[in-house]
Protein backbone atom coordinates (compact mmCIF):
# COMPACT_ATOMS: atom_id res chain seq x y z
CA UNK A 1 0.00 0.00 0.00
CA UNK A 2 2.75 2.13 1.10
CA UNK A 3 4.79 1.67 -2.10
CA UNK A 4 1.54 2.15 -4.23
CA UNK A 5 1.12 5.73 -2.69
CA UNK A 6 5.01 6.31 -3.59
CA UNK A 7 4.55 5.25 -6.91
CA UNK A 8 1.51 6.90 -7.69
CA UNK A 9 3.36 10.45 -5.79
CA UNK A 10 6.13 9.85 -8.19
CA UNK A 11 4.00 9.68 -10.99
CA UNK A 12 1.75 12.74 -10.05
CA UNK A 13 5.28 14.85 -9.57
CA UNK A 14 6.74 13.51 -12.96
CA UNK A 15 3.61 14.86 -14.39
CA UNK A 16 3.43 18.21 -13.04
CA UNK A 17 6.90 18.28 -14.07
CA UNK A 18 6.54 17.67 -17.31
CA UNK A 19 3.07 20.04 -17.89
CA UNK A 20 5.50 22.29 -16.18
CA UNK A 21 8.04 22.19 -18.79
CA UNK A 22 5.89 21.99 -21.87
CA UNK A 23 4.03 24.88 -20.72
CA UNK A 24 7.51 26.66 -20.80
CA UNK A 25 8.01 25.28 -24.16
CA UNK A 26 5.21 26.57 -25.15
CA UNK A 27 5.39 30.55 -23.22
CA UNK A 28 8.88 30.58 -25.13
CA UNK A 29 7.93 29.22 -28.45
CA UNK A 30 5.04 31.98 -28.86
CA UNK A 31 7.50 35.05 -27.59
CA UNK A 32 10.51 34.15 -30.30
CA UNK A 33 7.63 33.39 -32.70
CA UNK A 34 6.08 36.98 -32.15
CA UNK A 35 9.89 38.59 -32.19
CA UNK A 36 11.58 36.45 -34.99
CA UNK A 37 9.04 35.19 -36.78
CA UNK A 38 7.70 31.49 -37.16
CA UNK A 39 9.77 30.67 -39.85
CA UNK A 40 13.33 32.95 -38.25
CA UNK A 41 13.04 30.37 -35.36
CA UNK A 42 14.38 26.69 -34.74
CA UNK A 43 14.02 23.94 -32.23
CA UNK A 44 17.34 24.78 -31.29
CA UNK A 45 16.05 28.54 -30.25
CA UNK A 46 13.59 27.54 -28.43
CA UNK A 47 15.33 24.90 -26.27
CA UNK A 48 18.53 27.55 -25.63
CA UNK A 49 15.96 29.96 -24.55
CA UNK A 50 14.33 27.47 -22.40
CA UNK A 51 17.50 26.77 -20.81
CA UNK A 52 17.06 22.58 -21.95
CA UNK A 53 19.53 20.52 -24.57
CA UNK A 54 18.02 19.78 -27.74
CA UNK A 55 17.59 16.46 -27.09
CA UNK A 56 15.45 16.90 -24.03
CA UNK A 57 13.57 19.36 -26.01
CA UNK A 58 12.29 16.80 -28.51
CA UNK A 59 11.21 14.62 -25.49
CA UNK A 60 8.73 16.80 -24.74
CA UNK A 61 7.70 18.28 -28.85
CA UNK A 62 8.45 16.43 -32.17
CA UNK A 63 8.34 19.84 -34.90
CA UNK A 64 7.58 23.34 -34.49
CA UNK A 65 4.46 22.71 -36.16
CA UNK A 66 3.13 20.93 -33.13
CA UNK A 67 4.12 23.77 -31.05
CA UNK A 68 2.23 26.14 -33.03
CA UNK A 69 -0.74 23.73 -33.23
CA UNK A 70 -0.80 23.59 -29.67
CA UNK A 71 -0.77 27.16 -29.41
CA UNK A 72 -3.66 27.63 -31.58
CA UNK A 73 -5.86 24.84 -30.03
CA UNK A 74 -4.72 26.67 -26.52
CA UNK A 75 -6.79 29.67 -27.92
CA UNK A 76 -9.42 28.40 -29.89
CA UNK A 77 -11.01 25.14 -28.80
CA UNK A 78 -10.88 25.97 -25.14
CA UNK A 79 -12.41 29.23 -25.52
CA UNK A 80 -15.56 27.81 -27.29
CA UNK A 81 -16.62 24.97 -25.41
CA UNK A 82 -16.46 27.58 -21.94
CA UNK A 83 -18.12 30.11 -23.54
CA UNK A 84 -20.45 27.37 -24.53
CA UNK A 85 -20.81 26.05 -21.28
CA UNK A 86 -21.26 29.62 -19.75
CA UNK A 87 -24.29 29.96 -22.28
CA UNK A 88 -26.27 26.72 -21.71
CA UNK A 89 -26.33 27.57 -17.69
CA UNK A 90 -29.38 28.21 -16.87
CA UNK A 91 -28.91 28.68 -12.97
CA UNK A 92 -27.26 32.27 -14.82
CA UNK A 93 -29.07 35.01 -15.50
CA UNK A 94 -28.34 36.72 -19.13
CA UNK A 95 -25.90 39.29 -17.36
CA UNK A 96 -24.14 36.84 -15.26
CA UNK A 97 -23.27 34.64 -18.51
CA UNK A 98 -22.10 37.94 -20.21
CA UNK A 99 -19.92 39.32 -17.34
CA UNK A 100 -18.52 36.05 -16.62
CA UNK A 101 -17.68 35.71 -20.62
CA UNK A 102 -15.84 39.10 -20.49
CA UNK A 103 -14.16 38.39 -16.94
CA UNK A 104 -12.49 35.33 -18.70
CA UNK A 105 -11.76 36.71 -21.46
CA UNK A 106 -9.79 39.80 -20.14
CA UNK A 107 -7.95 37.00 -17.61
CA UNK A 108 -7.24 35.33 -20.58
CA UNK A 109 -5.47 38.26 -22.08
CA UNK A 110 -3.60 39.74 -19.33
CA UNK A 111 -2.20 35.83 -18.86
CA UNK A 112 -1.22 35.34 -22.29
CA UNK A 113 -0.80 38.61 -24.29
CA UNK A 114 2.43 37.33 -25.95
CA UNK A 115 0.50 34.36 -27.30
CA UNK A 116 -2.45 36.24 -27.97
CA UNK A 117 -0.57 38.82 -30.07
CA UNK A 118 1.42 36.50 -31.64
CA UNK A 119 -1.82 34.59 -33.39
CA UNK A 120 -4.31 36.96 -33.72
CA UNK A 121 -1.65 39.01 -35.84
CA UNK A 122 -0.17 36.22 -37.46
CA UNK A 123 -2.98 34.48 -38.68
CA UNK A 124 -1.88 34.88 -42.33
CA UNK A 125 1.28 33.91 -41.84
CA UNK A 126 0.89 30.56 -39.97
CA UNK A 127 0.06 26.81 -42.62
CA UNK A 128 -2.77 27.14 -43.75
CA UNK A 129 -4.81 24.09 -41.85
CA UNK A 130 -3.86 26.39 -38.69
CA UNK A 131 -4.89 29.15 -39.80
CA UNK A 132 -8.17 27.98 -40.92
CA UNK A 133 -8.65 26.06 -37.15
CA UNK A 134 -7.75 29.85 -35.54
CA UNK A 135 -10.18 31.68 -37.65
CA UNK A 136 -12.79 28.88 -37.20
CA UNK A 137 -12.25 28.67 -33.69
CA UNK A 138 -12.65 32.63 -33.48
CA UNK A 139 -15.96 32.25 -35.99
CA UNK A 140 -17.69 29.95 -33.25
CA UNK A 141 -16.70 31.60 -29.66
CA UNK A 142 -18.04 35.23 -32.02
CA UNK A 143 -21.24 32.91 -33.06
CA UNK A 144 -21.33 31.82 -28.84
CA UNK A 145 -20.93 35.27 -27.42
CA UNK A 146 -23.56 36.49 -30.23
CA UNK A 147 -26.21 33.74 -28.94
CA UNK A 148 -25.68 34.84 -24.98
CA UNK A 149 -26.72 38.42 -26.19
CA UNK A 150 -29.23 37.22 -28.23
CA UNK A 151 -30.68 35.25 -25.71
CA UNK A 152 -30.61 38.44 -23.17
CA UNK A 153 -32.14 40.40 -26.06
CA UNK A 154 -35.02 37.87 -26.25
CA UNK A 155 -35.50 37.76 -22.46
CA UNK A 156 -35.48 41.37 -22.08
CA UNK A 157 -32.17 41.66 -19.87
CA UNK A 158 -30.35 43.51 -22.87
CA UNK A 159 -31.45 46.75 -25.30
CA UNK A 160 -32.82 45.40 -28.61
CA UNK A 161 -29.08 45.89 -30.45
CA UNK A 162 -27.18 44.73 -33.15
CA UNK A 163 -25.82 41.67 -31.05
CA UNK A 164 -23.06 41.04 -33.87
CA UNK A 165 -21.65 44.17 -33.04
CA UNK A 166 -22.39 44.01 -29.81
CA UNK A 167 -19.93 40.86 -29.31
CA UNK A 168 -17.41 42.30 -31.10
CA UNK A 169 -17.67 45.64 -29.13
CA UNK A 170 -17.35 43.19 -25.98
CA UNK A 171 -14.37 41.13 -27.87
CA UNK A 172 -12.55 44.24 -28.68
CA UNK A 173 -12.81 45.94 -25.38
CA UNK A 174 -11.16 42.79 -23.27
CA UNK A 175 -8.55 41.50 -26.05
CA UNK A 176 -6.91 44.72 -26.80
CA UNK A 177 -5.80 44.05 -23.25
CA UNK A 178 -2.97 41.89 -24.56
CA UNK A 179 -1.54 45.12 -26.09
CA UNK A 180 -1.64 47.79 -23.00
CA UNK A 181 -1.85 45.41 -19.61
CA UNK A 182 1.84 45.56 -18.43
CA UNK A 183 1.78 42.50 -15.51
CA UNK A 184 3.33 43.18 -12.24
CA UNK A 185 2.30 42.87 -8.97
CA UNK A 186 1.52 46.45 -8.45
CA UNK A 187 -0.79 45.96 -11.58
CA UNK A 188 -3.37 43.01 -10.59
CA UNK A 189 -5.64 41.83 -13.84
CA UNK A 190 -8.46 41.24 -11.52
CA UNK A 191 -9.79 44.72 -11.19
CA UNK A 192 -9.40 45.86 -14.78
CA UNK A 193 -11.39 42.13 -15.27
CA UNK A 194 -14.21 42.94 -12.63
CA UNK A 195 -14.10 46.73 -14.10
CA UNK A 196 -14.27 45.53 -17.81
CA UNK A 197 -17.20 42.49 -16.96
CA UNK A 198 -19.16 45.40 -15.72
CA UNK A 199 -18.87 47.83 -18.61
CA UNK A 200 -19.77 44.78 -20.86
CA UNK A 201 -22.90 43.92 -18.77
CA UNK A 202 -23.55 48.23 -18.19
CA UNK A 203 -23.23 48.66 -22.33
CA UNK A 204 -25.88 46.27 -23.23
CA UNK A 205 -28.32 46.17 -20.91
CA UNK A 206 -31.71 47.25 -20.40
CA UNK A 207 -32.53 50.84 -19.23
CA UNK A 208 -34.05 49.98 -15.64
CA UNK A 209 -37.21 51.58 -15.56
CA UNK A 210 -37.14 52.52 -11.98
CA UNK A 211 -39.37 51.98 -9.10
CA UNK A 212 -42.01 54.51 -10.20
CA UNK A 213 -44.73 52.81 -12.04
CA UNK A 214 -45.51 56.00 -13.66
CA UNK A 215 -42.09 56.54 -15.40
CA UNK A 216 -42.38 52.63 -16.22
CA UNK A 217 -45.91 53.63 -18.26
CA UNK A 218 -44.39 56.47 -19.80
CA UNK A 219 -42.09 54.51 -21.53
CA UNK A 220 -44.30 51.65 -22.51
CA UNK A 221 -46.85 53.80 -23.90
CA UNK A 222 -44.22 56.36 -25.53
CA UNK A 223 -42.95 53.07 -27.13
CA UNK A 224 -46.18 51.71 -28.31
CA UNK A 225 -46.97 54.96 -29.89
CA UNK A 226 -43.90 54.93 -31.72
CA UNK A 227 -43.88 51.45 -32.77
CA UNK A 228 -47.59 52.18 -34.03
CA UNK A 229 -46.57 54.93 -36.06
CA UNK A 230 -43.46 52.67 -37.15
CA UNK A 231 -45.77 50.03 -38.29
CA UNK A 232 -48.99 52.33 -39.84
CA UNK A 233 -45.59 53.78 -42.14
CA UNK A 234 -44.41 50.19 -43.05
CA UNK A 235 -47.96 49.46 -44.18
CA UNK A 236 -48.40 51.90 -46.47
CA UNK A 237 -44.75 51.63 -48.13
CA UNK A 238 -45.71 47.51 -48.24
CA UNK B 1 -13.67 89.12 -62.93
CA UNK B 2 -15.14 86.31 -64.88
CA UNK B 3 -11.18 85.47 -66.13
CA UNK B 4 -10.36 86.04 -62.32
CA UNK B 5 -13.49 83.19 -61.66
CA UNK B 6 -12.16 81.01 -64.15
CA UNK B 7 -8.75 81.15 -62.80
CA UNK B 8 -9.71 80.50 -59.59
CA UNK B 9 -12.02 77.60 -60.65
CA UNK B 10 -8.76 75.71 -61.98
CA UNK B 11 -7.36 76.50 -59.32
CA UNK B 12 -9.70 74.96 -57.25
CA UNK B 13 -10.06 71.61 -59.71
CA UNK B 14 -5.66 71.68 -59.41
CA UNK B 15 -5.95 71.35 -56.10
CA UNK B 16 -8.49 69.05 -55.71
CA UNK B 17 -7.49 66.52 -58.43
CA UNK B 18 -3.92 66.85 -56.26
CA UNK B 19 -5.39 66.24 -52.92
CA UNK B 20 -6.80 63.10 -54.85
CA UNK B 21 -4.03 61.71 -55.63
CA UNK B 22 -1.86 62.46 -52.79
CA UNK B 23 -4.48 60.41 -51.15
CA UNK B 24 -4.72 57.50 -53.87
CA UNK B 25 -0.91 57.53 -52.98
CA UNK B 26 -0.91 57.03 -49.30
CA UNK B 27 -3.78 54.63 -49.63
CA UNK B 28 -2.19 52.25 -51.64
CA UNK B 29 1.23 52.78 -49.34
CA UNK B 30 -0.23 51.79 -46.51
CA UNK B 31 -1.55 48.75 -47.97
CA UNK B 32 1.70 48.03 -49.84
CA UNK B 33 4.09 48.44 -45.99
CA UNK B 34 1.11 46.21 -44.36
CA UNK B 35 1.25 43.54 -47.30
CA UNK B 36 5.25 43.51 -47.78
CA UNK B 37 6.66 45.54 -44.86
CA UNK B 38 7.98 48.81 -45.35
CA UNK B 39 11.78 47.43 -46.42
CA UNK B 40 10.01 45.15 -48.72
CA UNK B 41 7.93 48.04 -50.64
CA UNK B 42 9.51 50.59 -52.87
CA UNK B 43 8.55 53.90 -54.69
CA UNK B 44 7.97 52.03 -57.63
CA UNK B 45 5.73 49.68 -56.27
CA UNK B 46 3.88 52.35 -55.12
CA UNK B 47 3.55 53.93 -58.14
CA UNK B 48 2.66 50.87 -59.97
CA UNK B 49 -0.18 49.95 -57.62
CA UNK B 50 -1.55 53.53 -58.08
CA UNK B 51 -1.49 53.32 -61.67
CA UNK B 52 0.92 55.97 -62.33
CA UNK B 53 4.59 56.58 -63.23
CA UNK B 54 7.66 56.86 -61.37
CA UNK B 55 8.23 60.41 -62.58
CA UNK B 56 4.52 61.10 -61.94
CA UNK B 57 5.04 60.00 -58.05
CA UNK B 58 8.14 62.10 -57.48
CA UNK B 59 5.87 65.17 -58.16
CA UNK B 60 3.60 63.77 -55.09
CA UNK B 61 6.32 62.68 -52.65
CA UNK B 62 10.01 62.66 -52.25
CA UNK B 63 10.73 59.53 -50.62
CA UNK B 64 9.30 56.97 -48.75
CA UNK B 65 9.84 57.95 -45.48
CA UNK B 66 7.74 61.10 -46.29
CA UNK B 67 4.75 58.83 -47.07
CA UNK B 68 5.21 57.37 -43.57
CA UNK B 69 5.47 60.24 -41.71
CA UNK B 70 2.28 61.43 -43.17
CA UNK B 71 0.33 58.62 -42.38
CA UNK B 72 1.64 59.05 -39.19
CA UNK B 73 0.83 62.31 -38.58
CA UNK B 74 -2.93 61.62 -39.71
CA UNK B 75 -3.33 59.24 -36.85
CA UNK B 76 -1.99 61.01 -34.20
CA UNK B 77 -1.83 65.02 -34.14
CA UNK B 78 -5.31 65.35 -35.71
CA UNK B 79 -6.87 62.78 -33.47
CA UNK B 80 -5.32 64.47 -30.09
CA UNK B 81 -6.75 67.93 -31.35
CA UNK B 82 -9.94 67.08 -31.97
CA UNK B 83 -9.95 65.24 -29.01
CA UNK B 84 -9.01 68.50 -27.10
CA UNK B 85 -11.18 70.21 -28.84
CA UNK B 86 -14.45 68.10 -27.66
CA UNK B 87 -13.05 67.71 -24.39
CA UNK B 88 -13.18 71.58 -23.86
CA UNK B 89 -16.69 72.16 -25.34
CA UNK B 90 -18.30 73.09 -22.27
CA UNK B 91 -21.50 73.48 -24.43
CA UNK B 92 -21.57 69.36 -24.56
CA UNK B 93 -22.53 67.61 -21.06
CA UNK B 94 -20.09 64.56 -20.45
CA UNK B 95 -21.88 61.73 -22.16
CA UNK B 96 -22.52 63.55 -25.24
CA UNK B 97 -18.33 64.54 -25.12
CA UNK B 98 -18.05 60.61 -24.73
CA UNK B 99 -20.28 60.07 -27.25
CA UNK B 100 -18.88 62.30 -29.96
CA UNK B 101 -15.06 60.47 -29.58
CA UNK B 102 -16.17 57.11 -29.68
CA UNK B 103 -18.35 57.68 -33.01
CA UNK B 104 -15.51 59.48 -34.63
CA UNK B 105 -12.94 56.93 -33.65
CA UNK B 106 -15.18 54.12 -35.02
CA UNK B 107 -15.78 56.19 -38.11
CA UNK B 108 -11.81 56.84 -38.34
CA UNK B 109 -11.60 52.79 -37.92
CA UNK B 110 -13.88 51.73 -40.13
CA UNK B 111 -12.49 54.18 -42.91
CA UNK B 112 -8.61 54.01 -42.53
CA UNK B 113 -8.45 50.22 -41.53
CA UNK B 114 -5.52 49.17 -43.19
CA UNK B 115 -2.82 52.46 -42.41
CA UNK B 116 -4.40 52.09 -38.95
CA UNK B 117 -3.67 48.21 -38.68
CA UNK B 118 -0.50 49.27 -40.42
CA UNK B 119 1.03 51.51 -37.76
CA UNK B 120 -0.38 49.97 -34.41
CA UNK B 121 1.04 46.55 -35.10
CA UNK B 122 4.21 48.10 -36.62
CA UNK B 123 4.98 51.01 -34.28
CA UNK B 124 8.44 48.92 -33.45
CA UNK B 125 9.51 48.47 -37.12
CA UNK B 126 9.01 52.20 -38.23
CA UNK B 127 11.93 54.57 -38.24
CA UNK B 128 12.63 55.72 -34.42
CA UNK B 129 11.77 58.99 -34.80
CA UNK B 130 8.39 57.95 -36.52
CA UNK B 131 7.60 55.43 -33.70
CA UNK B 132 8.20 58.05 -30.65
CA UNK B 133 5.99 60.56 -32.95
CA UNK B 134 3.57 57.89 -33.18
CA UNK B 135 3.39 56.23 -29.57
CA UNK B 136 3.73 59.53 -28.22
CA UNK B 137 0.35 61.02 -30.05
CA UNK B 138 -1.89 57.40 -28.70
CA UNK B 139 -0.19 58.60 -25.48
CA UNK B 140 -1.37 61.90 -25.68
CA UNK B 141 -5.11 60.86 -27.30
CA UNK B 142 -5.79 58.40 -24.17
CA UNK B 143 -4.64 60.92 -22.12
CA UNK B 144 -7.17 63.37 -23.05
CA UNK B 145 -9.71 60.70 -23.51
CA UNK B 146 -9.13 59.72 -19.97
CA UNK B 147 -9.71 63.37 -18.95
CA UNK B 148 -12.71 63.43 -20.74
CA UNK B 149 -14.08 60.61 -18.24
CA UNK B 150 -12.42 61.80 -15.26
CA UNK B 151 -14.42 65.00 -15.91
CA UNK B 152 -17.64 63.01 -15.96
CA UNK B 153 -16.49 61.33 -12.86
CA UNK B 154 -16.31 64.13 -11.06
CA UNK B 155 -19.32 65.85 -12.26
CA UNK B 156 -21.48 62.54 -11.55
CA UNK B 157 -21.95 61.64 -14.72
CA UNK B 158 -19.76 58.73 -14.61
CA UNK B 159 -19.53 55.82 -12.33
CA UNK B 160 -16.31 56.34 -10.33
CA UNK B 161 -14.18 53.56 -11.74
CA UNK B 162 -10.57 53.37 -12.96
CA UNK B 163 -10.86 56.83 -15.68
CA UNK B 164 -7.55 55.29 -17.83
CA UNK B 165 -8.78 51.48 -17.90
CA UNK B 166 -11.91 52.97 -19.13
CA UNK B 167 -10.67 54.90 -21.78
CA UNK B 168 -8.21 51.85 -23.03
CA UNK B 169 -11.82 50.09 -22.59
CA UNK B 170 -13.71 52.57 -25.08
CA UNK B 171 -10.58 52.81 -27.07
CA UNK B 172 -10.36 48.71 -27.62
CA UNK B 173 -13.62 48.61 -28.48
CA UNK B 174 -13.45 51.01 -31.18
CA UNK B 175 -9.98 50.52 -32.55
CA UNK B 176 -10.91 46.32 -33.11
CA UNK B 177 -13.60 47.93 -35.51
CA UNK B 178 -10.12 48.43 -37.71
CA UNK B 179 -10.13 43.93 -37.59
CA UNK B 180 -13.62 43.03 -38.33
CA UNK B 181 -15.12 46.13 -40.00
CA UNK B 182 -15.59 44.68 -44.17
CA UNK B 183 -16.61 47.89 -45.89
CA UNK B 184 -19.71 47.88 -48.31
CA UNK B 185 -22.56 49.62 -49.48
CA UNK B 186 -24.78 46.68 -47.55
CA UNK B 187 -22.62 47.30 -44.53
CA UNK B 188 -22.39 50.96 -43.91
CA UNK B 189 -20.04 52.60 -40.63
CA UNK B 190 -22.81 55.21 -39.41
CA UNK B 191 -25.22 52.30 -37.55
CA UNK B 192 -21.75 50.86 -35.92
CA UNK B 193 -20.79 54.32 -35.08
CA UNK B 194 -23.85 55.12 -33.15
CA UNK B 195 -24.29 51.53 -31.49
CA UNK B 196 -20.65 51.87 -30.44
CA UNK B 197 -20.72 55.38 -29.05
CA UNK B 198 -24.35 54.64 -27.31
CA UNK B 199 -22.55 51.87 -25.82
CA UNK B 200 -19.46 53.78 -24.98
CA UNK B 201 -21.83 56.13 -22.75
CA UNK B 202 -23.69 53.37 -21.46
CA UNK B 203 -20.89 51.77 -19.76
CA UNK B 204 -19.45 54.92 -18.11
CA UNK B 205 -22.70 56.26 -16.66
CA UNK B 206 -24.09 56.46 -13.36
CA UNK B 207 -26.95 54.60 -12.49
CA UNK B 208 -30.39 56.17 -12.65
CA UNK B 209 -32.05 57.40 -9.82
CA UNK B 210 -35.59 56.27 -11.24
CA UNK B 211 -37.76 57.94 -8.73
CA UNK B 212 -36.69 61.32 -10.01
CA UNK B 213 -39.94 62.20 -13.03
CA UNK B 214 -36.56 64.20 -14.92
CA UNK B 215 -34.85 60.30 -14.81
CA UNK B 216 -37.77 58.80 -15.74
CA UNK B 217 -38.51 61.06 -18.63
CA UNK B 218 -34.90 60.57 -19.59
CA UNK B 219 -35.61 56.86 -19.56
CA UNK B 220 -38.46 57.26 -21.64
CA UNK B 221 -36.79 59.39 -23.97
CA UNK B 222 -34.02 56.98 -24.41
CA UNK B 223 -36.41 53.70 -24.89
CA UNK B 224 -38.01 56.08 -27.69
CA UNK B 225 -33.99 56.56 -29.20
CA UNK B 226 -32.80 53.15 -28.89
CA UNK B 227 -36.69 52.19 -30.29
CA UNK B 228 -35.69 54.19 -33.49
CA UNK B 229 -32.32 53.24 -34.11
CA UNK B 230 -33.44 49.95 -34.05
CA UNK B 231 -36.42 50.85 -36.65
CA UNK B 232 -33.35 52.12 -38.85
CA UNK B 233 -31.53 48.82 -38.73
CA UNK B 234 -34.20 46.91 -39.72
CA UNK B 235 -34.81 49.10 -42.41
CA UNK B 236 -31.50 49.36 -43.74
CA UNK B 237 -31.55 45.78 -43.71
CA UNK B 238 -34.61 45.35 -45.17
Amino acid sequence: MAQDSAEAANQRRTTARRELIETQIHEHAARLFAQRGFAGTSLGDIAESVGITRQALYYYVKSKDEILAKLVADLTSSVVTRTREIRADTTLGHAERLRRIAYLTVMDRARDRTRFQLLDRSASALPPELADAFLEGRRLALAELRGVIEDGITAGEFRPLDARVGALSVLGMCNWVAWWYEPGPDHPAEPIAEQMSDCAVAMLRSEPTGTDPLAALATARASLDQLERQLRIDNRRG
